[in-house]
């Protein structure tokens, strides 16, 4: 879809245009009528002569040429003989307003199916079916019957829920807010969120893109293209509900650990979008992003009239992760010498209860050329001397004269600010209702700056044996097996450049002895049975085991113990193991989501998994960079850099096994789920070894 | 003070009223005329004979009578006078509106000084100076210059700053929401916040106390008193700014780990004070306990005419910790025999988007009566048939019907639902502008309901040898000894029931060696000097020695080594020890609060306390529930009760030492700080044995 298909029309039909009011048909092309839109609108209805003063056609065809814009809106059953009007007329996009699709039920789906198909036929693009239509401030085009026609402004906006877009516009009218162009997805039967994304990324009109999204349809290419449109525009974004993945899989650590709605934290932090958790925020975030440039950094200054609101402001940019801006010398000499005795010009600076609009506009100028200072937020509260109006004229003025660094504005208050915050609004200074909420936007900002500098994504590739992978996956495919067994997944990851612990399978007692006689002690026993996962669980592991006696004892235990607890398992012997080198234990993972494909997950081994779920999570394939992040991002990254001056274990070593696991699972789709739990990783220069794998696989 | 002393006056002067109009005097005395207060209103200001229509006097005397209050607004120098004039008087209650005392440095701390000096001799209560004054809605007083007397309402609000109140009362106005009283407490010279507190609790025409605090002027008696109204109204503060008690005591464990947040945070939840992050969040939370009945449990049911914001409502009800109510199966049979068969019969209730206001007052009455609901949260988008006002109406005529089960609304929008909103605020429904920021308030209101019926605080008190433990802090102190020693530290705790390893002090690698022969290996060795308080830093402790030799060596090596090291430090020998049986490490102290008193610490041992900061605060003395809920709050609680089978350790034995500690502490205030760490703990019947302590000691 070009960006010319929906937008910017010349000529607009309403199919279904009614003369009744309530009807959704009157409402819409009375909206149409009272946006003032300069082209044509064509109503259509067999049984009407004019509507809203327009001549009204019986049919697409007598109209006499064919509409850059159709909009439908009558009953779903007659929607497919208009799609072949459509169709024969030439016409390129519709939108279909009429709900009673797939919604309903197997009979709408069906209805449903049939234009899609007529679509394809024709290269029909079309929006809908079930949505609010589309707005178009720029060419006061109100396709839609969510209410007025906003104001202009910078912000593309696309909901999944109709009834949302409709709030949304009536906060936008009562509030003036403007966007550019808004539109209504509804049942996304054939023009989904990502188009609408990559439209937007494509106008010039739209700078910041939002939208509320309940499901996303092509995971991979929402990835792929939202990360490189991001790196042009922000994209704020708020999505509900969850993907249901994490329910599928739960029999590998890394399923059960992996949140309903971790694949999308991934790919929202992968690809640079901004999260938001309410309209508020999101309204919050926009109107910033829109009207001001990015900060340069995380410094914030503060200027206020009032003590109280300058200290909510100093606890959030604390709480938040911010920097409280060090104003520079010079900076606070000449604040020193204009400003009253009494002012504080330390940040949060202090210009007093008194000050009148002169004595804040000369703050704001000083701190503006403060190379310390990279975002200024001024709170006001309206006292008996404030001057509102212009007080916001001047920080209006100042952010025209130096346009580089963001300004954000907190007039406290509600009737008594009024004047001035319209005057913010005019002129893009984003106005917040909190000190907290304006940090809030600041920090986002902030996050995404230092995502959009983020390294190069380098994905790097290791030589290995994929052949061999290859052909262990084929056999359990063929064989119809999902779980590959203990050995088998060594052998994968082996292939992939992991070293695993050497050992055999005994079946008896003594041979249990003499393995461990030929690896040397001390050594570990594991029971070995296809059915217990868990081998842990049942008694099934015994490590440390210095002597052949002790290697004997504890095999004959297994096998009297094991079957009373597991009666159902077939026991095919005890895996007699070299015992690894000491070093931390950690785990990796990797959980395929149906949407987004590889997850890859790091956590700290042993309890710290089970207790305090401390894993992270990213989307393979991974860079260096990546792998190393997601090692940072666990809250107890430190127990492995060292604690006390304890020496660290090798940072770079776990990153590259990270990177090889991300290639392996990357390079095979079949790959569904995996652990290898405990990975035991040493010192600078030592080989971690993979003690325990887990695989999964299946078709695709 | 008695509520009577500041409220419901029947005559108000005011000194310093003034004719010119943007003069606080003039501001003050025109809102007190406008809010049209019953009683009588004295100006006063020897150069005007009139002021706003009202016969002015030239002095308080000259009133011939002594009024209820006076308003003081006259220049700060000139208020003593004034003062002594209502001294002579007899006033009691008196508001000085005036800045330019301590706020402005020593000179004006001297006459905020001589003013409190008259005023405690006269028996004269003060509120300011400093401030905006003071509001009544009830009786239409409006001695205050922030702004028009609000509506009439059951919050009372305090603030300590004058500004914020400002904003807030300009907020209140154009939103309609209302206040029983307004105070703004200033400079806090004599009448302070929980002054204000305590009226507001007696006050009938209050049902919800609210405000904004920079500091808190007697912490003891706060904490006492607020628990105390807390059990009968919700208190709800914003608190900003912190106590610097952390930055003052950095040389414990547990000073180091207190934030300085940490008190505040204590101290509201042992008062039951639910702390706001923003005047939104207050306003937003004022509101329901105000209108609304408390929630009997956390189980909450959604009714929406869409399902976008339906679903953001469950997604927040599962983040915030709340039930997503299951319904009855009486109800959902009864909303599927009367809804149409498209809605959503489960929770979240989809009523659809053609639901006029008849379909939601259906099922928002048979929702009412479900056993499993405890709270109703209604959501509305503005859509082509919605009823706003009529839906409104059918909202608050079930909740007066049936009022014992809270409702919360949440219309989405602005223009269109606007009056749908003041009904429902008339109606003293809280209307929210986000399901999420709703579901904030059924949290807030769901824990106050759990902290009031939390158990009756009874503290243990155990048979102490408190004599020992005086003489050993006596002696201390006679010798200006900060630091108690490792050895009288444990006598100290073992006086107070805890148990302490055996161990002698050696001074030759042979006396060591017989010391662990006596004691029985493995032993432990820690360097012994007052000088060196992280031993294990510079190589002072090694463990697990099993033999003589090993005694010896490590002994010789301690004093080769730790001299290189540490050349000031005195050295006085090598501590031999027991080794104390396996079991899991924790940590215990205090760290006294300036304001607040002793702050107990509970926390997971070792690389947890060093890494994850894994600790939970609780504001002594605590009672065993409370002890508990200490070791609870910590993330690695788990790791006490035993993972994947593992044997826990005795749950009640800790909490038992935690008491022990707590009675230490609240019975010797001389205690500034303690760490017992590590505190080893075994299973249960294992008795726990504290290992190293180090208490510091102050006089008081």
């Amino acid at each position: 879809m070009s960006l010319g298909l929906f937008f910017d029309p010349k000529s607009i039909a309403v199919v279904g245009a009614s003369r009744e009011k309530g009807k959704v048909g009157y409402e819409i092309l009375k909206n149409m009528v009272d946006a003032e839109f300069a082209g044509d609108i064509f109503p259509v209805n067999p049984k009407a002569d004019t509507v809203e003063g327009l001549k009204c056609y019986r049919d697409l065809d007598s109209i006499g040429s064919s509409p850059d814009l159709v909009i439908i809106v009558i009953p779903s059953k007659f929607v497919p003989a208009v799609m072949n009007d459509c169709a024969k007329l030439g016409v390129k996009a519709v939108v279909i307003i009429t709900a009673g699709f797939k919604e309903v039920g197997p009979e709408g789906l069906a209805l449903e199916k049939e234009v899609v198909s007529i679509a394809r036929r024709a290269g029909i693009r079309v929006i809908g079916p079930n949505c609010l239509g589309l707005i178009e401030t720029t060419n006061r085009i109100n396709a839609c019957f969510g209410g007025d026609l906003p104001i202009k402004g910078a912000t593309g906006y696309l909901s999944q829920s109709g009834a949302l877009l409709a709030a949304i516009l009536d906060m936008a009218n009562s509030n003036g807010i403007g966007f550019s162009r808004l539109v209504s997805i509804g049942n996304k039967c054939d023009v989904d969120e990502l188009d609408l994304i990559k439209s937007f990324g494509l106008d010039s009109q739209t700078k910041v893109i939002a939208g509320y999204l309940e499901s996303i349809t092509d995971g991979a290419a929402f990835v792929t293209q939202a990360e490189r449109i991001s790196q042009q525009k922000p994209i704020l974004l708020m999505k509900s509900g969850s993907t249901g993945a994490g329910a599928q899989a739960a029999s590998s650590h890394t399923g059960s650990l992996a949140g309903s709605d971790t694949a999308y934290e991934c790919i929202f932090e992968r690809a640079g979008i901004i999260r938001c958790a309410s309209i508020k925020e999101q309204f919050d975030h926009a109107q910033a992003f829109a009207g001001q440039p990015l900060p340069e950094g995380s410094s914030v200054a503060v200027i206020t009239n009032a003590g109280g609101p300058g200290i909510m402001a100093a606890d959030a940019i604390e709480q938040q992760g911010l920097t409280f801006a060090k104003l520079a010398d010079k900076t606070i000499n000449k604040l020193k010498e204009n400003l009253p005795t009494a002012a504080n010009v330390n940040n949060p600076i202090d210009v007093l209860g008194d000050a009148l609009a002169d004595r804040y506009e000369f703050a704001i100028d000083v701190v503006m050329d403060d190379p310390n200072v990279d975002s200024i937020l001024i709170l006001l509260t309206p006292q008996a001397m404030t001057e509102t109006p212009e007080t916001a004229e001047a920080i209006a003025k100042i952010s025209k004269l130096k346009p580089k660094k963001p300004i954000f504005a907190c007039f406290l208050g509600a009737g008594k600010v009024a004047n001035g915050v319209k005057i913010l609004r005019q002129a893009n200074i984003p106005q917040y209702d909190s000190p907290e909420s304006a940090v809030g936007t600041i920090k986002a900002m902030s996050e995404y700056v230092r995502w959009r500098s983020r390294p190069k994504r380098i994905v790097k590739l290791f030589s290995v044996n994929r052949r061999k992978v290859e052909n262990i996956i084929e056999r359990h495919l063929r064989a119809g097996l999902r779980e590959v067994g203990e050995t088998e997944s060594k052998e994968i990851l082996e292939a992939y450049g992991f070293v695993t612990p050497k050992g055999s399978i005994a079946t008896t007692a003594e041979q249990a002895a003499n393995i461990a006689q030929q690896l040397g002690f001390p050594v570990v026993l594991k029971i070995w049975s296809p059915d217990i996962s868990h081998k842990s669980d049942v008694g099934g592991v015994k490590i440390g085991l210095g002597s052949a006696k002790e290697v004997m004892d504890a095999f004959d235990l297994m096998m009297y113990r094991i079957p009373k607890k597991e009666p159902e398992a077939e026991i095919l012997g005890v895996l007699v193991q070299e015992m690894c080198a000491s070093g931390k234990e950690v785990i990796f993972g990797m959980n395929r989501d149906p949407q987004f494909g590889p997850l890859m997950m790091f956590g700290m081994g042993g309890t710290m998994v089970e207790v305090l779920k401390d894993v992270s999570f990213h989307l393979a394939p991974i860079t260096q960079d990546e792998a190393k992040q997601m090692l940072v991002n666990t809250r107890t990254y430190r127990m492995l850099t060292g604690v006390r001056g304890e020496k660290g274990v090798d940072i770079d070593i776990i990153a590259e096994g990270l990177q090889r696991l991300s290639q392996l699972v990357t390079e095979f789709p079949q790959i569904q789920e995996l652990d290898i739990n405990p990975y035991v990783v040493g010192h600078e220069g030592v080989t971690p070894i993979a003690v325990d794998a887990r695989i999964s696989v299946e078709k695709v």
